[in-house]
């Protein structure tokens, strides 16, 4: 499957197809110096079928996790690709996932002030989700994301065989921005979750995730609007995720958190059932332990909180979205366990 | 006087007016945070002027000179904001050169994946060339400018007013990049050197340029094709900017070095006995002591040096240019003394 991402001149392809990562080089020009950036977790054999493709590869595996996304990784690879003679018409290339696209991204963004990136994400949350619509930056400090750049991709290339070797958890975890991209648009992809083998219907899923992520991009490439949708379950996602990180254990992956932050969003108790029955369905945790003054506290840092009042993302129904500004105490009160939900503005707005 | 930038959804003003520091948020939203990026050599009184207009000033001093330009400053500059809270909407403001320009301008483009960015250039040379364009950048070690971003500011305030507390020098430096602009598309401009007063005709040389500019990007913002053509000058001068930075004695400004780097570029020996004299009357040197070998080899290592041959930008007569490739010899023998330009190859091609 082919998806093309029109955004004027910076238009690409998204290509989804089991064992396409045997044949990059048709769709993309290999006979170049392309830098590869990938971490130690990513199978070996995946960095090698790419490189074998490349005329000049030049591999880079940096550590597992996100300390690895910061100024100085970034600025090595730079160092590396200056010390290799690496010119404009070059390229950088990612395989793996979000962390090393966001990371390899960033450095093709400010290499000569933007060479080609190509990516190749090799989780369900990357291929899913966050190798497309162009967001490249790494972390400062504890702040996630606060330096990069918009940047769009020459060509992502999704091989679903990559994630044969992923752990069922992470697996799981990736699909939460499925299930995400269904509840804002895709009322036919909530189905799928409920009633088929997700194993089975990968490409189907990732393929109708895209069509939704895309269609929204597209209308709003830098998010000064609709783009804010795909931020559905984060505002609270963060939070859990921020107060899980500090904790010995009981770390919840970045989907874990987005599949428990969606739910307070869904505006009927009968879509919230059938959201947790999902959840339950692919294996994501519903009860969490954790601190929850200490998911207030950085959610109360988090940009999107401002004078009192919170964006969020609501979804009256599966396959529908609205963008609300509610007071902060609304979610105060579902983090504590005292509401359920976030109730509905008592004027509508437009969706 | 007013220019307006037709870059798509990313179009800005460009102010040139006497006294126009006094008035700038008249011109852009200053009723929130705003860095302000300068350095030790630009008069306080300018950036005190400007800072009084903010609601909420910042104000970040660096050192003088071009290893400011730096990641780690940049890096410093972006957890300043961090640590301030700067958002999405807040802005950085650039008042000094153009290194300032460059610098602060990449922590625009960077912090957040960008935020406004307003450049206040107060140098002859950042007025007339280097604050319009949208280039910001960085250095990594001895290589100039190979981080960096195409990011345009939101305004671009020329106040020719804050150029009287430049040195002689300096002033008339950064007057060879209008020149340049003259030759490559204003005859009229070039007439102006010749025979009228610059300070008196400052306002007047500083719109010129930026028209010649302004045109040019405008047709290729990416640096693609046409843009090449500002680059006059800029091969053989990069070069004796190298070996001259070297010396104890005889460092040369940049506008110096694209002086003597544009004569052997025009192809009639009357055209550069007109611009020798013109610089003659601006006190830009002709005769100039450096090691010729070293300039060599910087300019063998630039990155428009391919194969034996490099790509080149000639002027045949005043207001009309040519970009060319050319055989690496042909530049060597110049800078060598051999020869006095570069012949014009035999077959023409379109200008």
């Amino acid at each position: 499957m082919r998806l093309t991402m029109r955004l004027a001149e910076r238009s690409y392809d998204i290509i989804i197809k089991k064992g396409s990562l045997h044949h990059v080089g048709q769709l993309v020009n290999l006979n170049r110096k392309v830098l590869i950036v990938t971490d130690r977790g990513v199978p070996a054999q995946y960095v090698h079928t790419f490189a074998q493709q490349c005329h000049a590869p030049f591999v880079q595996v940096v550590e597992q996790g996100e300390h690895s996304k910061s100024v100085s990784v970034w600025q090595t690879l730079l160092e590396t690709m200056m010390k290799l003679g690496f010119g404009r018409g070059d390229a950088v290339a990612a395989v793996g996932g979000g962390m090393v696209g966001d990371l390899a991204g960033f450095a093709a963004a400010s290499y000569m002030r933007g060479i080609d990136f190509i990516n190749i994400p090799t989780t369900t949350l990357a291929q899913i989700d966050s190798s497309i619509g162009g967001k490249t930056a790494v972390n400062l400090g504890k702040t996630k994301n606060i330096v990069g750049a918009f940047w769009q991709p020459r060509l992502v290339l999704i091989d679903p065989e990559t994630l044969d070797t992923l752990s069922p958890r992470l697996y799981a975890a990736g699909l939460a921005e499925a299930l995400k991209a269904g509840l804002l648009a895709d009322s036919e992809l909530v189905r799928i979750f409920e009633e088929e083998d997700c194993k089975e219907y990968i490409e189907q899923i990732i393929y109708r995730s895209l069509i939704v992520k895309k269609n929204i991009v597209e209308r709003d490439e830098r998010e000064t609007g609709d783009r804010a949708a795909l931020n559905l379950g984060h505002t609270l996602g963060h939070g859990i995720e921020s107060a899980t990180s500090l904790q010995e254990e009981g770390h919840l992956y970045h989907g874990e958190c987005v599949a428990l932050g969606m739910i307070p969003m869904l505006e009927t108790a009968e879509l919230r059932e059938q959201v947790k029955a999902i959840c339950r369905r692919l294996g994501l945790p519903l009860e969490v332990q954790y601190d929850r003054q200490l998911a207030l506290e950085a959610m109360r840092h988090d940009k999107k909180a401002q004078s009192g009042m919170i964006r969020i993302v609501k979804v009256p129904k599966a396959g529908q979205f609205r963008l609300d500004k509610v007071p902060f105490e609304q979610v105060e009160a579902v983090l504590l366990g005292k509401a359920e939900e976030i109730p509905a503005p008592k004027k509508e707005k437009a969706e």
